[in-house]
């Protein structure tokens, strides 16, 4: 059977994914990555997740097992909504995986050709889920302070349907949004009437300066929040939640039962047993602790080992540092002399929308250990100074 | 926000489960239920799934709390594949429970309008994904021995673009598809160039007769084959997969993608665990013993209780019996009734695509008690005798 002709409209483009594309590269060979976004599998708490397993197998025994209610384990939804202020347990959603939530959002709220707002550049994972529903985009220029609001009007003013903002430790720059930028854009939003998807895998790991509130929090009526138990404890258990108005949420829940009725009973109840007790607590600042050494050698070794005409971001939270060569050079050429001396990154064209970006990358610290971060900019810091701009 | 402006078109019109909507007559009461379609909890193997996954954290550590490949642990992917001839590893998708292999394989195939042949009455939720792409239908009609074959025909001369069957006792009516019809709908679809879904959750349930070969197996290059971990062991992992041509994998692995990056790393380890090592086989026969017990006390039990002019069905497997009242009578006004005795069932309309069936009602044997079945169905009898036609 000729199965192109079968596809669907929405389906016949499906791009394979650009990361996947550039790590076919790596195949085979023995690489130190700073391409994934991968938390550090060090962190995970194995002995207390094994240990919530058994109490939750022990004491729900059938229940954990069977299936349940779609909007998600009701003692998870009560502990998401505790987090965000403006939250109520009614407006939670459980999704598998913080993807599935933007999935749902995309499907729910856009048409073929809707336009979705989104910083320039932004998360390749959302690009993704509203690649398979037809969108098209008007890119928002960034500074260190996040969405600039006049670019950010504009595409408004062009029609967007949808703003996608990530404010905590911007995947893939690091950047944070300030508080002034905040109340910006959510003013913005409202006076054009459009919804805000607010995207927050990285907002516990903050590693200085003071939380900031959500844009969610300034605006719950016309804000979707994403969060993630991936990059708290573990991504493994794909297990996420969406807060949103309650009206909307109807819609939400509907569609999440149709998509795969609804999140395995098991994974929330064990998520839930090591997110309720306080054991989170010293989690998380394990984490931060952990990552924030990690980007301290990778700022000194990007210090010590990059051309001075390269610049970088100093994030100050999250995994990801954003790197921006000098106009006319092209960081998949850097990427494939990198791959050949044993070093990978993720360039940075595919987290545009409009072919730009050709001169920028992405490096994480999330996995590598501090001597290979050195090692690792030491190599790529070489290939840039014998690359003629 | 005033949401219901922003949702996308194919979000407009999202209407509530049918089913959710009939229990909520039931909230608050008492109920004897033979609606729900779920396994009975005491045939869970919670022991042995507390073993498996305390050994897979054990022996995996923190590769089983990690993201993981979009198509499936390998292993699972192995072993579904030596489930069915004609199948390989490479043509298997794992997904989070068998309702999203129907909300992917809609996504992919199906434009707004596309037609799709299903039997009347066909499984609710099959129609909730397809009805998520705003597809329409062609109900094809059946007798004891499945989809008829002239109707199937009619169906793909108006334009079907895919065939959904569920060939092994099949959920409403518990009808098996015979050996001859199985060969005839490929031979119609191969004719037509139409798709079939093979959706086989009751499969391994079988009580009597040989097992028959699967749509999948009579031809591999056309049917997609959706299976499940729920009915054989648990549904509360929310796992399942789809085995289909690698050619159209490659693009139902770029829409799970997109959908939620990949079903959990750690429940797949787990069920990779029972399902590996002989221990399935023995739980797939205790399973069968027991739903066989059920049905037969459910037969037993219809056929002292309900008036002669009622017919049901008599199934060789699953989980379903399917009633018949005479033309005229409501199975909705019988359920209201029978819900202020305490019983519960569900009216056949929903699972027909044009408001017909208004005289059906699905019954389920699998989570009653042999008494409360006898009790049950002694009950629906009385209220049936009653009413006048």
């Amino acid at each position: 059977m000729n199965w192109r002709e079968h596809l669907a409209h929405r389906s016949q483009n499906i791009k394979p994914s650009a990361i996947r594309e550039i790590f076919k590269l790596t195949q085979g060979k023995k690489i130190l990555s700073f391409a994934g976004g991968m938390p550090a599998p060090g962190l995970f708490p194995v002995a207390r997740l094994t240990e919530a397993a058994n109490t939750v197998l022990d004491e729900q025994g059938a229940k954990a097992l069977q299936y349940s209610t779609t909007e998600g384990y009701p003692p998870l939804r009560e502990w998401v909504a505790q987090q965000l202020d403006g939250a109520s347990p009614e407006g939670v959603q459980v999704v598998s995986g913080s993807q599935q939530g933007l999935d749902m959002i995309a499907r729910i709220l856009l048409d073929p050709g809707d336009k979705v707002a989104v910083t320039a550049p932004t998360y390749m994972g959302a690009l993704l889920a509203f690649d398979a529903f037809e969108a098209s985009y008007l890119p928002v220029s960034i500074d260190d302070d996040g969405m600039e609001l006049e670019s950010l009007e504009r595409a408004l003013e062009s029609g967007a349907k949808l703003i996608y903002a990530i404010a905590n430790f911007d995947n893939p720059t690091g950047i944070t949004m300030s508080l002034e930028r905040r109340h910006g854009v959510v003013e913005l939003a409202r006076r054009y009437g459009v919804p805000i998807y607010e995207d927050n895998p990285y907002g516990e790991l903050r590693f200085e300066g003071d939380d900031l509130p959500h844009l969610y929090e300034l605006a719950p009526d016309l804000v979707i929040y994403g969060g993630t138990f991936s990059k708290i404890v573990v991504p493994g258990f794909r297990l996420g939640w969406l807060v949103a108005d309650p009206e909307l949420l109807t819609t939400v829940t509907r569609t999440k039962q149709a998509s795969d009725l609804h999140t395995a009973t098991f994974t929330q109840m064990v998520a839930y047993e090591v997110l309720r007790d306080g054991f989170i607590d010293g989690q998380v600042e394990q984490i931060r602790d952990y990552y924030r050494k990690q980007r301290d050698a990778m700022l000194a070794a990007l210090e010590k080992s990059f051309p001075k005409e390269v610049h970088w971001t100093r994030p100050r939270g999250g995994m990801f540092v954003w790197v921006t060569l000098p106009q006319g050079m092209d960081a998949m050429e850097v990427l494939k002399e990198a791959v050949s001396r044993g070093v990978a990154f993720v360039p940075g064209g595919p987290f545009y929308t409009d072919d730009t970006g050709g001169n920028t990358f992405r490096l994480s610290y999330s996995v590598a250990t501090l001597d290979e971060i050195d090692i690792g900019m030491h190599t790529i810091g070489e290939i840039l100074k014998s690359v003629k701009v």
